[in-house]
């Protein structure tokens, strides 16, 4: 099958590049940026072979060039996302999408945050957001995957298994995020200047952004209800990585045994979510460069409070591993195909049965 | 009047040491030192003058030197001040203690918090804890100061205000916390090496972090209940900075005017606190190398939860300068004396009604 | 005498405008920047009383504003300071420039190295290159005065003391020095991000700095000969300092004796510079946020060569700081007025027996 | 064929660890650390399959765990290797060195340079010196590899290819050189915590370090005669990565073409070495985490001075990637095998050329 990534010369299109690049299963036949328009694959990221010689292309040719492949990925803005998605679609090709165009519901959401009205609403019905361990079997053959976003990602295996199993008590939850530099992408703002950053930290964008609603939709979607949840994004200085420090009011009773036991049943069968003994084992440094989501809690009992640590590498978990997990499921793969390293993890009798709880479960 | 550093080689002992060093109204007199035992101020400052030419002495001979003094700061570990303190005390000098070794006035709470049974638990009802902003006529004259930690003043200057006007509503309070490096103070810890530190970010002592009983007994101090209260640290990529998000639930109605004027009540008149218009402009960056603690906050009134972000130098307002101000008071000085630069802020009438004021509201 | 800072809002000009603004000598009458019109001083810095309710002025208005004053300091790029300069002079100020538009003798030399011809060449033979410790006389009273560059005044603070004492041999001096990103100025270009500059390290115009020929142009007026001479810059991942490594090829015979007997000779009365007693021991975080630069040498003998390391703080003395000092000297004044903290390492009757140490040297 | 890491949890030896791990043609029967002695591979790298459920063992049971293997990279101290290598020998494993125990051919360097007596100075003779660019002919079969140190082999790479073609002129090379802290090993020195290292760069073991007879060691093979050299390590705020700037006095009348030519001479067949088109190009953020060295270089003609800019991951092309690539030599394989990504680069006619080029060089 061949596919594409559209938008390759961002930090998370490069990513997904280089995961096609080398997919057993898949040919990476199409690849587009102004940037880097002429230069070959490997002069880019070194990976020779057919994949190397490809050269990117002009994003203006995105669509024309597309129309015989199978999939795409699209690692563009969420503004040209949505311009060129359904085109793409209407190709007859599938799409998966790593920003934030297609993830909400509710296209009203849009014009406060994400400063656009949504042009595509009817696309919005039809999107399967993306977070296998999370909506694996809606995935399966989908058309259009809205790839969950890096925080949302982090948040939501924190939140999901909890909701589902009926855990979450009154309150607000808290997510209070901590993330790296790549995930405002390339930059040339001053204030994403080393200059600036380095030695410092601070919270942008409180209250108002735009992976509050991401989170909450895919938390009612787990569970049965929307939560109540205050998202707090922070920059601190490092390049890669995302470490999301989930505050969740239980219900009464709920031990430590329990939230164990349900983050186990969901997790099971997902080789990219790795449930570790404390939250303080939980570390962006042994996750950045991995395709993985480490988690982590501890109970507050007297307080009825979880804290649950959640780290992945905003790049690839947040979003070019993912967006191949996705893609994936979408063309009838192996969830985990191209995503090496960590592949043997799963045996195929263990995935079987996931499938199984899965369908139980959604 | 003569004053000294005991435990001057930490970072925040050295921090001290250079505070009072050019401090305009007080003499330093005595320097302890085991590491750097022999050499001059100068050498390791670059501070000339007389204090320039003061050796730093021996820890074992910190009481018997320390003798004739008016004052000292105590920089030393909690253990360490817990010993030498009552010494000090009897021998009539002043102390200021920048350990945690008289802050908490349970002394059964000391085992678990600091691994240690408290060995002068009768000191512990005469200590007196050390925010001059919230604390600060219990402080004029006293014998025996707790300055206030780190962690603790960034969340307790942004929590007192709100439970003395009352704002506080059921639920928990949240106190999410990032801290540079230094704050574990000079280490050869293979954790807080720069190849395990760089690019990585993580959570510690989790629900069970010392500073935990000292904001909730300062914010319990200030309004009339212990609230709820659940705080995580964390280890972040940068050297020297304190930034707490704090997320309180607040009793209904309260909106951001009045938060805001319970802030400017409260700190009119104290010059080292600053309230900025948004929680995004507190950064780490702007409140290191000051004195100062900067504060921003946003409500989400749909959720009745308050998000107030505080930031401070955790070697300075969190240390140094804080045992200063506190110094100061304890000796009847001005509170900002030799805390230069943001002296002139506040001119002395007003000063005095800040006196009134503060009678008042505690 | 009052005093003022054209283009304030550079990394550089804010540091010059906090050393002016508590200068005890000196009245802060203007600052301009764009970027802060309107808003004053003390808002950006926290500096209290007269200078900080100064408001910055647009840079528009800067010659109109000027004419009153008795002496500026340009933090502006070296086209603006080209063309504003010669104005002032001819209002009568006193001119220090931080940009490099006035330090390079041979105009022919500016095409090149710095991308445009020199319009002011008459003026190019008045100004006075502006390292004090090695051109102290000649500053004194100077109306135009081209502040040395942050490289080439750690480089010729390395080198013009052993051209003095005719130590060079045959041979390239090689310079190979870091620096800190705030050397490249506020900056929005994507090179200078901190997802680019984290975790790299690169070196850039080589063979091709402007501070090369000013380098060459430093160490040959100190000595009798223009050196050959090799500047690699690097960029590494800290946000301020300096720290150059010069290789000098030696002639037969110089001990290490000798060398540091010239050091001695030149900087016996320099404050702010300090020979320390190996080159390990000089280190860019004991020179940040100081107005020093310190030297460390070791020679290899067998190869008569000698190493010399060479740290400062790129805003202070490699910009603000010695700009002060040029300033003090062109109007009188004691040269460390206002760099307070190492003031009082030079007692008065010293200073008075550098003077005649100098004249007898150039 | 069998293969082991003996001192497995050095940022050296996983790295090693997990490059055979993966390796399709060796099969990675042991690693030793008491570090993580019990622990399984799978546990700390994530490695799954065979190789990841290996148990690490403890160091004391190396060589006898060790016996049936047929080669073992030791990632240990050069005092461990000393000690152990000999035995391995003798129970006829091949045995690639990372370590400088066996990297001087005299003996009689080691007291100064490494602290010890050399107690196998026979084995030294024996020992070859592996950069496999530059002598790979004699490392075919090699039963003692002295793989190349990280410095040594980025210095190396540039300097023997001019060495070589006779380019050399008089006058001493310097090699100017900057690391990340992984290159002192894992480490719980103060001095290379966080707090010490972050926004600070210095020099260290200025003229004395272990490096220098190695590089003119490596040098001196493959021209004629031993340069004078002088080489400068710094330390500078990064984890990875080394870039070293070679300054090399030139014989009359070399080209920047002719210089090319020697390098791609040299490099032609060779695809871990990159020479790129100017010296700006060289980024240590390209190389870290590559299998690569990146050089790049510029001619100042007037002072016949040749800069050369090398940089590679201290890690990986200075230790783990290189020892595999001798391993795989010693073992009769591709060079390049298990070295994945970059494999395809050289179709395998042009390394059966590559065999001819170098048996006519060396």
């Amino acid at each position: 099958m061949k596919v594409g990534v559209i938008g390759a010369s961002g930090y998370a299109g490069i990513e997904a590049t280089k995961v096609l690049a080398r997919h057993p299963e898949l040919s990476l036949e199409l690849v587009t940026s102004d940037r880097w328009a002429g230069k070959t694959v490997e002069s880019i990221t070194s990976i020779s072979g057919g994949a190397g010689r490809l050269p990117f292309e002009e994003m203006s040719r995105a669509i024309e060039l597309a129309h015989d492949l199978d999939a795409v990925i699209l690692a563009t803005p969420a503004e040209v996302s949505l311009a060129i998605a359904p085109k793409l679609i209407e190709s007859g090709l599938r799409v998966v999408d790593m920003s934030g165009a297609f993830r909400l519901a509710d296209a009203s959401l849009y014009p406060a945050f994400y400063g656009f009205e949504h042009s595509a609403a009817a696309l919005l019905s039809s999107a399967i957001y993306g977070i296998p361990e999370l909506f694996r079997e809606s995935l399966r053959g989908a058309t259009l995957i809205a790839s969950g976003g890096c925080y949302a990602t982090a948040a939501a295996l924190a939140l999901a298994p909890l909701a589902r199993a009926g855990f979450i008590g009154d309150g607000s939850i808290v997510v209070d995020a901590l993330s790296g530099t790549t995930g405002a992408g390339r930059s040339s703002k001053e204030e994403l200047s080393f200059s600036e950053i380095d030695g410092n930290a601070r919270a942008y964008r409180v209250l108002r952004h735009q992976h509050t609603p991401e989170i909450v939709q895919a938390v009612a979607h787990a569970g049965k209800n929307a939560p109540q949840l205050i998202f707090t994004p922070h920059l601190v200085p490092m390049r890669r990585g995302i470490l999301a420090t989930v505050y969740v009011p239980l219900q009464k009773g709920i031990s430590a045994e329990s939230v164990h036991a349900a983050y186990a049943h969901n997790y099971a069968y997902s080789p990219f979510v790795r449930v570790l003994s404390s939250p303080e084992e939980v570390e962006v440094g042994h996750v950045v460069g991995t395709h993985r989501c480490d988690l982590g809690f501890a109970i507050d009992t007297k307080n009825a409070m979880l804290v649950v640590v959640s780290a992945l590498d905003n790049l690839l978990k947040g979003a070019a591993s993912q967006a191949v997990q996705n893609l994936n499921l979408s063309l009838g793969l192996e969830e985990t195909s191209g995503l090496c390293d960590l592949r043997e993890h799963v045996p195929r009798e263990s995935r079987q049965g996931l499938v199984e709880l899965d369908r139980g479960q959604s």
